[in-house]
């Protein structure tokens, strides 16, 4: 079956993402540590939010939110309010910078357009998302856009219902092994991994948990064309091989 | 041109939700108050929030941060964390009740859902509104769900498109004169209003900046099966009327 429609990720597939959780993450672990020396703010941090992740979900705000809670927590309410309102500007900052794109991510999907019929499918802050997109100057690439607030095979089951689109004849491409290879190959419908610099932890599974086929790796998105060009079986030829 | 969908917003018309930020909000007011006595809590959360919503849109994370900025901001940061973790405390607990239907909604969903395709169209936190809906036990009601980052002319517009839908055969049931009624009746759709019994000041439009046609107000949800049997025009019957 050939493809037809391709969905991309957004976080750390077409834009940088993690890497600013990252540096407001190394930022707060400097705040905290003046108030208690050896804390271990990142592993605190972790835990707020994977308590806080059924109530708060994901995105900046969410994050904000864990990372007040973290810094009230491990200082026992010591820390000045003072603080709290730098960590607030903190989340502010990362809502307002400029999406900035992944190395060779316009040109790919120029590319890859003409060929396909392209799908957004994010996961996340809503409004934040949106407004990601709408900074990044791709909006129009894409015939579709879906946010959810989780990716798991449920949510991409009713997208590709919703939308009609058959698994056989669709790709999911994202930095995530949990939320855009895992559940997609699980439907049936096949997956491209593009590693990201940084991974959250919560986003992290064993690759041996997964199936060994129904996905590819590459190292960029450069190199996405010719991969699909490898994998993809028009109807037409595929149904001349099988006769001859 | 008979209805066809019947979409209903979600807060303040199925279900409870601006009451329950008011009563935060009091709380809000009794606590500044024991460090600043004369504050004008009220007017300096809303200018917060104001200030806040293209960055942080709808909800009740919003909310909770806006929330924290004024605390901050009022007390000219001495209010101890220990005060801003009661605050946290509040956002956790709104999103952690029970989602409380407003009086009739069930029956009448129930009602018009024999005769109507039934759409839910809410604005807000993608991740808080699909927690509610799924609270509230009327998910299976809807044949579609829409959340929306803000609910524009430009957002119902591209809503009836993806969804193939014409304004003629597409009446809004909501509580907002600003989201649920102005931009459907200038779409050329028609819309019904519900007042609920306290309103958002950034909902509130004056009533004679909407047009005279095009939507009708109730007074309770109980009221709309007589009232769409009312303003429904059967294609048959209308083609009828003009050819006698």
């Amino acid at each position: 079956m050939s493809i037809r429609v391709l969905a991309f990720d957004g976080d750390d597939t077409l834009w940088h993402n993690e890497s600013r959780f990252h540096l407001t993450q190394t930022a707060l672990r400097d705040l905290l540590r003046r108030h208690v020396p050896g804390a271990d703010v990142d592993s605190h941090l972790f835990e707020v939010e994977m308590r806080n992740l059924s109530l708060y979900g994901y995105g900046v705000k969410a994050f904000t939110l864990s990372m007040l809670e973290t810094a009230i927590e491990l200082t026992a309410a010591r820390i000045p309010a003072a603080d709290l309102r730098v960590i607030l500007s903190w989340g502010k900052q990362m809502l307002s910078e400029p999406t900035e794109l992944l190395d060779g991510v316009e040109a790919s999907l120029k590319d890859v357009s003409g060929r396909y019929s392209l799908l957004l499918i994010t996961k996340g802050d809503l409004f934040d998302q949106e407004s990601k997109l709408a900074r990044s100057g791709l909006a129009d690439m894409f015939s579709g856009v879906e946010i959810l607030s989780d990716k798991t095979i449920d949510s991409y089951r009713s997208v590709l219902n919703r939308r009609g689109i058959r698994p056989e004849e669709f790709v999911m491409v994202g930095n995530s092994l949990r939320s855009d290879v895992a559940p997609v190959v699980a439907l049936g419908a096949r997956a491209v991994h593009i590693p990201y610099h940084v991974t959250w932890g919560h986003e992290q599974v064993p690759e041996e948990s997964l199936p060994r086929t129904g996905w590819s790796r590459i190292s960029s998105i450069a190199e996405l064309g010719a991969l699909l060009e490898s994998i993809d079986q028009p109807a037409i030829a595929h149904r001349q091989s099988s006769s001859d």
